[in-house]
């Protein structure tokens, strides 16, 4: 099963895999979802994890289909480091903001010890005072409240 | 509902929070899954999403449990750009490398063009040839073929 023409966008990089109209190294695929080889990888066997329907971030993927979507992620992350000589895994996703293609995508990265990663990595930005932290706290608690499905 | 207390670990830090013998700023939370404040935030704001039961890391969690785990996940990424002001999020889980807490935890970061984190961020490790990207790419399709459970 493939999804409907309609489903694709003809610009969309992902969605040329998805047709058949752009090569890539699958390494696994079922009928909603497909992984392949990150063509620029942090390291080698850096997967992508994509719906083969066009849905633009992680937010917009039907709820019905995260269960399904995750467990194909989290096979990969599961078999990667004894496939690879790895000792763990980074799996992530950008939204947007250094999202550069506008098709999902999750990021599963082997990762070993001293490979310069480094994990969080960045700097940090702690909260300004404990009013500060409150304050985001009540923000997204009542955004995540607005936002639940009606009992 | 709480786990049992077989489901905790007396020096895990997160089972600690699940307890309610650490102090957490809790964003949300349901039967199987907490969700609160890094205390070291990338950007105030920064989630992390844990399951209630002690698992290590991703490729640990029940499948079952996937589904409603990252509806949670999905949840805090759809509200926290309108909720803080951000324009997209960094959603991403460490296993084993760089996990800091042993306990399995999706952190969920705002982002905004220009914040800094560049996204990825890091040199890559191209392929050195055709056949290592071929040869990578068997390694990953024969142990997720392995990994799969019986039809």
């Amino acid at each position: 099963m493939t999804p409907s023409d309609a489903a694709r966008r003809p610009c969309c990089a992902f969605c040329a895999i998805v047709a058949g109209n752009a090569e890539a190294h699958i390494v696994c695929e079922d009928e909603r979802t497909l992984a392949f080889l990150d063509h620029r990888p942090l390291f080698p066997g850096h997967t992508l994890v994509i719906p083969r329907e066009h849905v633009e971030t992680l937010a917009d993927l039907p709820a019905a289909d995260l269960g399904a979507f995750f467990e194909v992620v989290q096979r990969i992350a599961r078999v990667m480091p004894d496939a690879l000589g790895a000792e763990g895994t980074f799996v992530a996703n950008n939204n947007r903001v250094s999202q550069s293609v506008a098709h999902l995508h999750l990021h599963v990265v082997p990762r070993s010890r001293g490979d310069g990663l480094r994990g969080f990595f960045w700097p940090r930005h702690p909260y300004e005072s404990p009013e500060q932290m409150r304050d985001v706290q009540s923000r997204l608690r009542e955004a995540i409240e607005r936002d639940k499905p009606p009992a």
